[in-house]
């Protein structure tokens, strides 16, 4: 049996969404984070080395802790190669190209603006040269994105894949704890909006995030994370 | 025909790594950084709107421009799906887990810790707490990786596979922009000796990098890596 161990307001949104959309039988575990210090329960250091959410395993000997290789996986074993694009198909590299970018890039960017922030304090952040050129590069990939989400509905094709499924967290939830401005944006506001309709995306945040609203918007508040921002 | 265009010093020295491995026919383009500034030649904004290495190309209508697509592409597409571990494979889901794992999650913190340094400067970064807290997760990978190599010749089983060809730069040239220490981690200096004596690996070195050491060692020097890390 598949079981997702969902740690709530984090990258493992993505494993829940994507399970509802395959409509793959699965058992759900969901952990809040730490009310005093917004951190991962212990169970996800148990689960795995690597701590951190996701966490997927499926039987004894299959335990996964990496968003892309817990996406790849759940599709290719268990939802019959939907959401995944096939060598010699027309978008394959493309994918290839989105997929992988979600995260190494994309999200690994902009984590590095959020502890830019946290260590150098919001001013000195604003103010730091290098800061300024990390966030400078964060931008020029919005903007490729924008760009690229003016002729498709989605991030490859015109049909929604697992890079789809990658990129949701880092525009939404993700800007809870960094918030990047969408203003003028329109494309991807309007990518947010039509994905945040279906209904595989509603119900995943109903059982497991239902007390957080999906962050689809152009502005968004900053999750109280505590324990963090204010470290120096 | 296969093109791989290689930035010295960079992620897409694992390419021609690759190519080299597969013995797959393809045509080199090495771009030096710019002597000034260290940074990358401005072809590589006209190749690829992400402006980063490694970039790829295949006839007119393929262009990647991202290490984990490439590789994948190019192992599917070209090399007969050699060095990627299928489904119902012994270490398929131990295999995507490293593979997906060594660019999203390793290299992205490595990445932190370079950006912090540069921001902070080094002696604020050795104090402040936030950038310990992030320094500690990457000695937390690697003490993760040391008991890994314990066990294991390779990071997957018992042969070369992707998820090595995708960990090795991170743990030798990206310490030429970010030193990391690796004494006492005997598991993965014997892992990187190992890797380093490979026909193919040498042979990558001499037509990407021939005046760049591999840093193989316990301790590298840091590159000289003009216009950046003198900034505030």
């Amino acid at each position: 049996m598949l079981t997702v161990h969902h740690l709530q307001r984090s990258q493992s949104e993505r494993i829940v969404w994507l399970c509802e959309e395959l409509g793959v039988p699965y058992e759900l575990q969901v952990h809040p984070r730490n009310p005093h210090t917004g951190l991962a329960p212990p169970i996800f250091k148990q689960l795995h080395p690597a701590g951190t959410a996701p966490v997927i395993t499926d039987g004894p000997d299959v335990t996964i802790a990496e968003s892309g290789a817990c996406v790849e996986y759940i599709c290719r074993v268990h939802g019959g190669d939907r959401l995944l694009v096939q060598p010699g198909a027309p978008h394959y590299a493309e994918f290839l190209q989105m997929f992988h970018w979600t995260n190494a890039t994309l999200q690994a960017a902009t984590s590095r603006v959020m502890w830019l922030n946290f260590a150098l304090g919001p001013e000195a952040a604003a103010e730091n040269t290098l800061a300024q050129m990390v966030r400078g590069r964060v931008e020029g990939m919005l903007a490729f994105l924008n760009e690229r989400l003016a002729k498709t509905q989605f991030l490859v094709g015109n049909e929604l894949t697992a890079a789809d499924i990658m990129v949701v967290y880092t525009l939404t939830t993700s800007r809870g704890f960094s918030p990047m401005d969408f203003t003028g944006k329109d494309n991807i506001l309007a990518y947010l909006q039509r994905l945040g309709r279906r209904p595989a995306y509603i119900k995943a945040r109903e059982k497991g995030d239902s007390e957080t609203p999906p962050l689809l918007g152009a502005v968004v508040e900053k999750f109280h994370f505590p324990g963090l921002g204010g470290k120096k």
